[in-house]
This record gives C-alpha cells, sequence and structure tokens, in this order.
C-alpha cells in the first residue's frame, strides 16, 4: 500500500506535506504514515502543545481512537471522564448558588461503547499520535514553518504542489514537491490566507473568554464534573481534568455587551476573583496555576476547504467557535480521517480523483451544524435543562407515538451531536440514497435501522474461532479499506444466498475481484483483514449460536478465509431484550434472511443491501461502488 | 509507609532478600516496592525468562493485575484470550477426531469481570512487573545466586537473617543482613532444601511432558481455542497465545505406563510427528518453533512454607503440579500477595507478628485443594464434559431447590478454582466464623452472601464527585489497607448510624484512630485513599440514585473526607435485575439498613457487620481487628 519511498522520484518528493501538528495534521498523518505514504510534516512550534489548548475527547472520538490502537495509550494518562453535566443557579430569591439538575453528557439513549467524554491535556493526546508516527518513521519536523507554495497540475499531473519550507530563524531552507499540501495550522492559516480563502462569520456575536488549569482546593461539591455556573456575579464553566487539575471557563467579555471590546483582557487573578464570587458560598482556593489564558473567539466557517483539491485545509484553519461544547478536537479529527482515507482510495488506485470533492461538502456541512449547534446549546445552557423525568417521559410518549416537544428534542439532538454520534453525512456517491446509481430492488431493505451516512451501530458478537466476545464495529481497524459485514441471518436460511454472494463477488470485474491484490496468492495464511484485496475485509455475522457454526462448512471459501471475522450473533443486549439475534436486530435486519452492509473506511454506513440469492446482491453492491470507483465495474455479468 | 534506606543501620541492611525474579518473587518484591521497603532481589538468570514457561493468567489474577494498576500494560501485548475449551474426541466408529463438546472457561454462574484466561508469554508478564519496580527504585540482581543464610532472632532481633551472595561465576560475592527471607526460586529451591523441608508426593503418579510453542498453519478449526483432544494416536492439549502462537502439550510417558521412565524424552520432531498423526484428519505444519521442552513433573507439596516465620517459600518451591489447569502462575500470584500484605502490616506496626503464622496454612490449603483439583481436573478431561443444556438444567433445578448431581457440581467447582474465584481461606483471625473472638449479634447479618476468607463480590456503582460509573471492588488499589465498604442503605434510614458509626471511629483505641497517621493533619486535601489512616480506606455506598447523594449533607465529616470512595447504588445489574440497589443486593445486604464489610488488603471478606445504631458495629470492628492488631482496641468504650 501507499507509496514507498524509492517509487518517488527523488528525495525531496513526497505524497504529502502536512503544516501543523496538532489533532487534524496529527491525525492526517498519522492514517497516512500507517497506510505507507511518505510525508513531510513540519510544525512552527518546538515542542508538542506543554500546555492547556483543547483537551475534550468525546464518546465517538474514542471509538475511533481505539479503532486506530491508541486509546489505551490515552488512558494510560488517566484521563478525567465526564459522565455527567451539573447546572448550579442562583436559588429562587435567594444568594449564592444551588444545583438545579444535572444531564448526562451522553445519555443512555446513544448507544455508545463509552458514554463519557474523556478530558486530558492536548499536549499529552498529541504525545501518543507522535509515537505512532514515529514507529511509522516519520518524524515531525520542528520548528519549521511554510513560506509559501505553488499548485499546478498542467506542468507535473503527479506532483503539482511545489512547497517552500524554511526554518522559523530562518536558518535553513528547503522546497519539496508533492501530490498533496495539507494545511492544519489552526485560525491562522498562511494557507488560507494565501488561497485568499475568506471566513464567513455565521453569527456576528464575539466573545472574550478567559481560561484557566490549575489545581484547587474547594467545598464545591461538584468539581470533578463538568458545571455550567450562573450567579449574580457571572457565569462560569468547570471541567475536570487529569491530576486533580480542573478548567475553568469565563466568559470576560461578549459583543453583544454595550462596551464590547473585542481586546479586552484580565489577568489570573481577576478571573480567580471573579471565580470566588461566582462560587459563594463555596470557597475556592489555587494550589497551581498550570494555564492561563485570555482570547477572543468569533464563530467563524471558511468559505473554501479547497480550492483544487490537491492543497487542502482542515481543523481550526476551517471552522472557530466557543470552546463550550468540546468539539474543537474532535472535528478536527474526522476533517483528518475524512480525507485520509478519501487520498489513499485516489492514490492508491482504487477511486476516481473526483471521490475527493466530496471531502469539502461533507465535513463544511458539519461544521455548519456545529456552529448552529454551537448558538443553539449557548442557549440552552442558559436555560432550564430538562429534568430527568421530563425526558424519560418525553421518550416513553415518543415510543407511544407521541410527538416529543422542542425542548426534549433540542436536548436529545444535543446529546447526539456533543457525543460524536450525531455527526452525519448528506447524500452522495459514497451514502446511497434513492437518487443514488446503485437502483435496485434489494437496496436498502425494509426495516433497515442503519442508514447511508451515519454510523454503523455498535454490537456485541461471539468471534467464532476463539469464542471471544467482541464489540463488532471494532473488528475492523482503521486500515482504509470498506468494511462489508454480512449479516447471515439462519445458515440453513441463506446457504444459497452466501454461494450466490461469494460466486457473483469472484466474477471478473466485480467490485471485489476488480481491486484484488496482485499478490493475493502470497499472502500469509496468518493475515486476517486482507488476504484477498487491500480495499474491502469481509465480515460475516449468523444469527446462530457460535458453537453451531462451522465456517468450512456454513461458509463459501472465498467468506471462510476471513475465518478471524467470521461472528455469531448471540449475545444479549439489553436494548432489544427479546430478540433472538440482537446484533442482525439492532441494525433492523432479518435475523433469518440477514443483509450487507458496506461501511466506509471510517465508519460511516455506505449502503445497506439485502442478502439475496442469485446475483442481484452484488450487482447492487457493483453498481454502488461503481459510482467512485476507478474502473467500470459489473459489465462482465451485464453481459453474461 | 515502609523502611526508608536511611533508617537502615547500614547499607547492607535489608527489609528483605528475595531470590528468585518470576512470577512469587516479582508480586512480592513489586507490593513492597510500592510500599516502600527496601529490597535485595536477585535471580540466576541473565535476562528475564526469554520464551515458554507459564503463560496463563486466570480471571480473578487478571483483577489483581488491574487493581495494582498492571493490566494495561498486560494487554498492550495483545495476549490471546480463552473464553472457551473445546473437546474433540474419536468418533463413535469411525477414524479421526471430532468436537464432542465446548466449555466456558468461566461460565456465566461466576460473576467475574473478565471471563476468560489471557495467555502471553511469561518473560512479557515478568517484563510488566521489572518496570513498576524500576520505577520504585528497585532493580533485580542478576544473574546472582544465593550461597547461604542463618536465621537468628535471638543475636539480632531486627535483621535476623544474613544471606550469602554470588555472582553465578564467582567473580563477586555480597553478604547482607534483612529482616525476611524468600524464596522464590521454583521447584529446585537452594532455601527450601537448606532447610531441609521435605516434599510430599500427593499422587504418586508422575508425568513426562513435551511442550512445543510456534506457529502452525493448520486446517483444524479450534486452533485458537484451548482444546483438549484424545484420539486413538494420543493426547494433546491446545493452547491459544499472544502473535498467532500456539503452545501444544503432549503427554509423552505416565508413571502408570508399564515402561515408564521418568528421563524419557522425544525430539520436537518427534512431538510434531505425533501431532500430526493426533489431529487427523487435519493438517498441520510449523512455521516456526519459538520453544520446545521436555519435563518430568510430579506432584509435589512442601511440607512447611517456613520454620522461623522470617525465611519464607512460596511458588514452585512450595508447589508442582501438571501445566495444563494453567494454575502455576495465579498460585504464585496469591502466595506472594498473601506474604506482602502480611509482612507490611507486621512491619508497619499495625499487626502482630503471629499474623505471618497465617501465610502458611492459608496458603497450603489452596495448595492442597490446587493438588486435589489437579487430579479431579485430569480425570475430568478424561471424560465426557456436560452439555451447556446440562449445566443450564441443573443449575435451574439448583435453584428450584433440588440437588445437583455430582457431575454438575464437580464442573461447577473446577470453573471456579481455575477462574480464581473458588479459591477460599478457611477461618481464622482474619477470616471471622462463629468461633472468632468477635462474637456480636450484628456479626455476620442475616441474608448476607459475602463468606469471610472469600472474594468480595463484584459490582458497579456510581461514584458521586463525578458520576462516574466504576467498579466497585477496583476503587481501593492495591495499598495494603483494609478496605471497609460501608453499605449505608438508604440515607434517611441509616443517618442515626452513620453518625454512630463515625464517632464510635473517632473514639480512642477504635481500631481506627489507634492506627491513625501521626501527619494527619498535614496530608493533603487530594489524598483520596489514605487522609486519615495508612491501614483503611472507607468506601460508603447509599442505596440513592447518585445526584440524590449529598456528601456533606448525608455522611459525618470522618467518612465525608473519604468524599472520592462515596458510590450511588443505582446500576442496574442483570444478575438482580429487579433490586432496587443492585450491589446491596448481590453482597444480600439489606437494602434500607445497609451494612459494613471489611475486606483484607488482598481482596478477601474478613467479617460483614450490620450497621447499627449505637456502638456495636465499632464494638465488633474492634473485636475482629484486635484478634490480630498490635494493640488493645476498643477498651476506652470497654470502660465507659
Amino acid at each position: 500500500m501507499g507509496t514507498p519511498a524509492e517509487r518517488h522520484p527523488s528525495p525531496s518528493h513526497y505524497d504529502i506535506v502536512i503544516v501543523g501538528a496538532g489533532p487534524v495534521g496529527l491525525m492526517l498523518s498519522t492514517c497516512l504514515a500507517r497506510w505507507g505514504y511518505k510525508i513531510k510534516h513540519i510544525d512552527n512550534r518546538a515542542e508538542p502543545t506543554p500546555t492547556g489548548r483543547a483537551d475534550g475527547i468525546q464518546p465517538r472520538s474514542l471509538d475511533l481512537l481505539r479503532n486506530m490502537g491508541l486509546k489505551s495509550a490515552i488512558m494510560a494518562h488517566k484521563p478525567a471522564r465526564v459522565y455527567e453535566v451539573a447546572f448550579w443557579d442562583p436559588p429562587k430569591g435567594g444568594k449564592g448558588i444551588v444545583r438545579t439538575g444535572t444531564w448526562a453528557s451522553c445519555p443512555s439513549f446513544i448507544d455508545a461503547r463509552y458514554p463519557f467524554t474523556t478530558l486530558l491535556h492536548q499536549g499529552l493526546i498529541e504525545r501518543v499520535f507522535i509515537g505512532d508516527l514515529e514507529k511509522n518513521g516519520v518524524k515531525i519536523q520542528r520548528p519549521w514553518t511554510i513560506k509559501g507554495f505553488t499548485s499546478n497540475e498542467k506542468d507535473d499531473p503527479e506532483y503539482p504542489v511545489t512547497v517552500h519550507l524554511e526554518h522559523v530563524d530562518g536558518t535553513a531552507k528547503e522546497t519539496v514537491k508533492a501530490k498533496y499540501l495539507f494545511g492544519g495550522e489552526g485560525a491562522k492559516s498562511f494557507i488560507r490566507d494565501q488561497l485568499k480563502i475568506g471566513i464567513k462569520h455565521k453569527d456576528p456575536i464575539a466573545y472574550v473568554w478567559g481560561v484557566m488549569d490549575g489545581v484547587v482546593k474547594t467545598d464545591f461539591p461538584d468539581i470533578k464534573m463538568k458545571c455550567t455556573i450562573h450567579s449574580e456575579h457571572g457565569s462560569i464553566m468547570v471541567i475536570p481534568r487529569e491530576n486533580n487539575m480542573v478548567r475553568l471557563y469565563i466568559q470576560l467579555a461578549s459583543s453583544t455587551d454595550p462596551d464590547f471590546n473585542p481586546r479586552k483582557t484580565a489577568s489570573a487573578e481577576e478571573v480567580q476573583a471573579s471565580a470566588k464570587r461566582i462560587l459563594q458560598p463555596y470557597s475556592i482556593e489555587w494550589e497551581r496555576v498550570e494555564w492561563y489564558s485570555v482570547y477572543p473567539i468569533g464563530q467563524g466557517i471558511a468559505d473554501k476547504y479547497t480550492l483544487d483539491h490537491r492543497v487542502f485545509l482542515g481543523g481550526d484553519a476551517c471552522h472557530t467557535h466557543s470552546p463550550k461544547a468540546g468539539q474543537g478536537m474532535n472535528t478536527a479529527f474526522l476533517d483528518a480521517l475524512n480525507l485520509a482515507w478519501k487520498i489513499h482510495a485516489v492514490e492508491a488506485g482504487f477511486a476516481n480523483r473526483s471521490l475527493l470533492e466530496t471531502y469539502e461538502p461533507e465535513r463544511k456541512d458539519v461544521a455548519e451544524a456545529l456552529l448552529a449547534f454551537d448558538n443553539k446549546y449557548a442557549k440552552l445552557f442558559s436555560e432550564r435543562p430538562p429534568a430527568a423525568n421530563e425526558v424519560a417521559a418525553a421518550s416513553a410518549g415518543a415510543k407511544a407515538g407521541q410527538e416529543e416537544n422542542e425542548f426534549i428534542r433540542t436536548f436529545k439532538e444535543s446529546c447526539e451531536f456533543t457525543s460524536g454520534y450525531g455527526v452525519f453525512y448528506k447524500p452522495n456517491a459514497l451514502n446511497w440514497s434513492p437518487s443514488h446509481p446503485a437502483q435496485s430492488r434489494v437496496v436498502h431493505p425494509k426495516g433497515t435501522k442503519l442508514v447511508p451516512g451515519r454510523l454503523f451501530i455498535n454490537a456485541d458478537v461471539t468471534r467464532v474461532v476463539d469464542a471471544n466476545v467482541v464489540h463488532l464495529e471494532q473488528e475492523v481497524p482503521l486500515n482504509g479499506a470498506f468494511r462489508i459485514f454480512v449479516f447471515a441471518g439462519k445458515p440453513s436460511v441463506t446457504a444459497q444466498a452466501l454461494r450466490d454472494l461469494a460466486a457473483n463477488m469472484a466474477k471478473k470485474n466485480s467490485f471485489y475481484t476488480a481491486y484484488a491484490r496482485p499478490d493475493a496468492d502470497r499472502v500469509s495464511h496468518h493475515e486476517r483483514h486482507s488476504p484477498h484485496s487491500h480495499f474491502f475485509t469481509l465480515c460475516t455475522v449468523f444469527a446462530a449460536p457460535h458453537p453451531s457454526v462451522e465456517i468450512a462448512r456454513d461458509l463459501p471459501p472465498l467468506l471462510a478465509r476471513y475465518r478471524d471475522h467470521v461472528y455469531a450473533d448471540d449475545r444479549w443486549d439489553r436494548r432489544v431484550p427479546d430478540a433472538a439475534a440482537c446484533a442482525h436486530a439492532k441494525m433492523g435486519l432479518d435475523q433469518d434472511r440477514g443483509g450487507v452492509v458496506v461501511v466506509r473506511p471510517d465508519g460511516y454506513v455506505g449502503i445497506v443491501v439485502a442478502l439475496a440469492e442469485g446475483s442481484a446482491t452484488v450487482d447492487a453492491l457493483n453498481a454502488y461502488f461503481g459510482a467512485f470507483c476507478s474502473r467500470k465495474l459489473g459489465e462482465a455479468q451485464a453481459m453474461l
């Protein structure tokens, strides 16, 4: 995979130049390095983030980090885990503050593996990525900066980008050629400025924030929870951190203030004095301040994420917003992930170059949603939160067919959005919809709860070869491949459909055969994920008890070769307590007849197809992949 | 805690000399190093175990490693996880082998956190401990050996042990003085021999085993499961390992053979040829052999684990048995843990020296049980395993009041034993029984499911300060302290009992006050586990929803100080689906009135006492601790 160094015309030719080693740059670099690309990655800081900055990893991002094998390194730092948000307000007609409610940060109506926010200093998170990069031979070049670049496909169709780099002290310069340039430089992006891409301010209101990380001594009982505190003396947000630290956010000024000054500032002592007043009747003293910063921030979104699909932007270079919802790093990760697998699909010869055109609309939509949410969230925070019994009653009402009220719906959407489970992509070539070229009676079978463009649903299953209980959604690592989950229902019912699936996949010009590995006959017996193709990993899930499944008997050889990815859907799930096959039931797939789910390399559902006898299933998959793949698919069958 | 180096009379004086850096020595060393003791730890090997040897971590041992904060380092090596054992036998009247059944290695009737066996090369496990030791300033001295020792309390009551050490090549010698000497040298123990402690062979049958670790290519479907395979060509045991490895055990000879030769051997090729015959009709080829060894083993148990309670033995030096049940390393860990906290309790001034006399009977009983089990297990393995429906039916029958049959009972006991959850200690000063000096109507309240000498029961609860869902049994780290779990029932019901508990604990000469930290007034606000005493960590669990608990309001200050150990018993548990307070219900404690559970530093229940108003609860605890503590407890109250 990827392009080994020796395949490039010279040592100064790279697959990609990445500028900025914050979350977005590191995620992009880490993915592409694992997939074998040659990377020049620079950052203008001499060291990773020493203190402060972003620190919130949302539930879905933790899933992603686990899928990359990085979660345990993050958790080894013993981050704080936020399960709940507490609201404190002045008591009716009284002084001081009282807790007026709590709100799960990832309530149980979201089927999350990790229903909490992980709080850890950004520098420690960066170092986990840097460690992984070093294993793959990529070292961040520091402190270096970008001085200029050009991009011209006509002059050099393969390496159209020329980038001028320089040591920050000007003592050394370098000019490199690359296929891509990525700007992950944060809100002040040189690359974005050079491209003359403007920033649109969705909400004209700007704020000045004070943020302070430190160790405190306090009798405030919720100091280890995320809290929003409103008092007659002002408002504050409390975020717990690792090592007994706590972060306080104080809004120092708003452009709605009559005397707004975007350069307003405050000393650490002033902020502490303010916090002391707000927290009354509780006391608070600082034992140590680790980081303190004042910064103005407005909601902004870049007009474009790329001009030519060679020079891309992501992360804070594309979107800025309030830090309150803890979305910055998470959105950055997903920008990078979205771009990474698409660059890989194009450069490895799997997808048309036009696939890259989906990066901006998919991620810009999410940024727009983030900014809209940011406003809504601010409003929600200034209101009374819904009581737990209101949510429960509303949910019960909704189940009974009644409408949820606006308040509850906004609350639930907020939770879905902040957890990361609410992020979704609109219909396009990757995310099937009725207007997609793949048109077939077998597409999107009735009852499926999977939605193209939304995340695959989490489910526990038993792996047949070793009887291990596993998280199905985690079984295929982030290897750049599409994940094809064959929910195979009852073996007795689907035997013929499985044989037909395999036979049609094996045909010349099927999506699968067209992208077979040229070295497939020399692949190790132990290869689990990519024995036949680098672009697909196949998983089969039977609705049967695991001891009853015999891989060699129940599966055609093509599917049986993925023996480490054969599962039994025989684990009980509290969300579908009466289902015989809980994973099938959660996906909304027929427990006898199953269905085929294509999941994009980034974990989002692409298409759901019935598992039918005959060629219809593979025909539909050929049509789906044909919408963005580099080769004509399925013609051999069509001609038969 | 412990004895800092500067408190010893000279640099050659140590708290303990530990000989052997296998599992038993490393566990002992790791515990004592964390608690501040000065350790001389030697091993006669130049490096940790390079290949082979023990590799099975049982479910309960994984709990223990997690409690020590070492689990994630173990799991980072991606060990194999065995959830099931498969049985293969010749088909009735046919050739070859067929699967005749499977058997969960830790079935669901055991309430285990980690219902699987973790398989990892012993050397990697050793390195995790060595890494932890180095953090605490202990370095294994290699390759050094013990050449002699004396122990004489009369001549030197404080450092009675003199140990002569030597580099294995004889180029350097050292004589050190120590309070204790520990022999964790394995089956061939110099220390045991010097003490003239004999080995009793419980079962006169001896075996010769061949064991081979390697990477294979096979179509045998259960190569990633633990398997017992009987065929007309012989028997074999399959154990999966990390990195696609598999371990095969082949019994080469038994003393029941007519021509038994304990020196029988076989080449790796002979063993492979034998495995090929046994696995027919499946094929097997070795891509690589990592380790191969032939060793004779008999069941043996040392007559004594110590003579003078200064020089102790543990691990394989005390007990040898077949490797089949994967118990060796686990038993070694528990030998060391049992001794570690008792040495600590005595040396830190908490317990009478006589506490050390409980080490041998507690651990020797377990070794006897292990050997008895080993025989039973061998027998079970040669029989048909019970089918899953038999177990289910028998369990249902048992619930309905019927007797379980012998076969099922043996099966269940086997699972409990091999998982580690079945290990228990008999009544003594630590493990309350009706003959214990602590006699009171409040001891062992009716209905409790906790059994002194058995493990504390696992339960999920919500930590109040941060709303984190936690594993209650893991909340107190292995810090050498007793864990006092105050199940506080309903706050409205137990308010007075809690005040009385705190008031009586605060009295002079209570178990708690007698062992208060001298520096209690200077302890950091952030100290979670030991703010008042190094010997007790207090946890309070209310049978109430977590947002309703107000620590400062619902608990007297003494208990409120342990604010990070206040929990709400508000998590649902499938094992007690109808309980309002599942943790209380699992423990068999009154959901309104609660109860107090004392858990030994090693996780075994010491005593259960009702949470009563008045002084009865603390009186009973004083009587309990008074049975082994160094001070007279509770007299102040008695005199009132």
